[in-house]
């Protein structure tokens, strides 16, 4: 079974209680009950590299909490804060290489949410304040009586391949030597196949065929499900979108494997494990 | 090769043209320029059963005009119009029965974007009014800069299997008879595989394994992404989620085979053939 970064966590979401604001409270008020440790956005780990929680009477002034589900008998929260805003650290990089998959499914959820909310005070339909509902999973305007539910953005990522080899490209904000598989959010009135060769299309200038689903994975920066997909490419000459990419090639088997391995002698810096541009570029190895 | 509903739409949507502004309005200004005729949200046919279109000077009083991109020589516009808040009516899924698959396609697109447009008339992040942008694919705000992209929100729908019967549920607003594949949004941080056993064990009570993607389609009503699975039950004792489901069965081959034969002794009223789960009944019967 393929396993991408951010899938695994463990814990009973435990829908049927959102609504349910009294049980939510008596959650709450449990000594059992924990509390998300954030710095910002980012989890705050222990000695272990563990996820850090407290308990509930450490929630910060004035936040929030939003119910993140059931660690068995552990009732989880994370606390909702006014952000900054302005340009996220991507030192959390750095944390998830070294963190647990259930951890990092269970931060990113939670980030998810404490930034869409953020992101999403007012409702997109009348302007007037909304509020969060169903501990946490929404917000609700009390003016037009709208509900609002978290966005999740799917995006397609894909490797094309021909003749043995895959494409991959390079955005200039990327580390030094780091390369990728393409990837575009997905648009109203298409499936991922058809985004999948849209995508290519646009930002490669190649057409493609038999698309196919090979795993997915949530990313929450700030809040995306990457849809990972193979698909055929009928051509190897490139046409690059310089606003999107600025440079891209095509990668043999070889290569893949000195870049997955971290060889220092690699044609490209590989992207981190709990990327699902990894997952991908494993699996078709291992293909 | 699998073509739901509301896929296949052959036209160029032309990306790269969205945000140039000079570049539209000299789309607009060509003889060849198509309006696509609506009546309210629904699409108007003509004679032979085809999306009708008018030429630009017919663009109605007051209407923004969203680029649906090049069909050949032909720039395609949808007109964006404040809609009357409520309930929308249903009459147009039979005009879908006798539309083609690109027409389905290519007005389901115009549709999801009227649509989330007028649900998406103020900036989320700070309340103000925003302004179309993109050619239609956006909104910006003035006030605080932020810009909104049109939302399309993942759904899982699944047949999860057991002993040859696959698991049918019916809602209460379905038509009398008809039961369908179970079906719920996505939710930040989880994966496709990990939303199918998540929905199948709120919406039914039964764990599944072995969740396996088939096919995709975009769903205008208002914008999702349906994600069709297959998934193994590991049992077939089920508890039922009143709230989401007023029945629920498990359907043997023969029983699918007369319901997508519209047979009247048939178990159940199938799903009409432009929903995925239609799509998903068919592709299980020919496994």
């Amino acid at each position: 079974m393929i396993s991408p970064g951010f899938t695994g966590a463990a814990i009973d979401r435990a829908d049927h209680l959102r609504l349910k604001p009294e049980r939510i409270a008596e959650l709450e008020a449990r000594p059992q009950a924990r509390l998300l440790r954030l710095a910002d956005l980012d989890p705050v780990l222990d000695e272990a590299g563990r996820l850090g929680w407290d308990s509930l009477d450490r929630r910060p002034e004035g936040a929030e909490l939003i119910f993140l589900g059931l660690d068995k008998a552990r009732p989880l929260f994370a606390p909702l804060r006014r952000l900054a805003a302005g340009q996220r650290a991507w030192s959390v990089f750095r944390l998830l290489a070294i963190m647990s998959a259930e951890d990092a499914a269970l931060w990113g959820t939670a980030r998810a949410l404490v930034e869409w909310h953020n992101r999403h005070r007012f409702c997109a339909n009348c302007g007037s304040p909304s509020e969060l509902f169903r501990a946490g999973w929404g917000r609700s305007c009390s003016a037009c009586a709208v509900e609002h539910f978290p966005r999740v953005d799917p995006v397609v990522i894909m490797l094309a391949e021909h003749s043995g080899r895959v494409l991959l490209g390079r955005q200039p904000q990327y580390p030094a030597g780091r390369y990728s598989a393409l990837a575009g959010f997905m648009e109203p009135g298409e499936s991922i196949e058809e985004a999948v060769a849209r995508e290519l299309k646009e930002e490669a200038g190649i057409s493609v065929t038999n698309a196919r689903y090979v795993a997915s994975q949530p990313w929450p920066f700030p809040g995306s499900l990457m849809i990972g997909c193979f698909a055929e490419a009928l051509e190897d000459h490139l046409t690059l979108d310089q606003d999107e990419l600025e440079d891209a090639m095509w990668v043999d088997r070889a290569g893949v494997r000195g870049a997955l391995a971290g060889e220092v002698a690699a044609p490209f810096l590989a992207p981190p494990p709990f990327a699902i541009a990894h997952t991908l570029l494993a699996t078709w190895l291992a293909s």
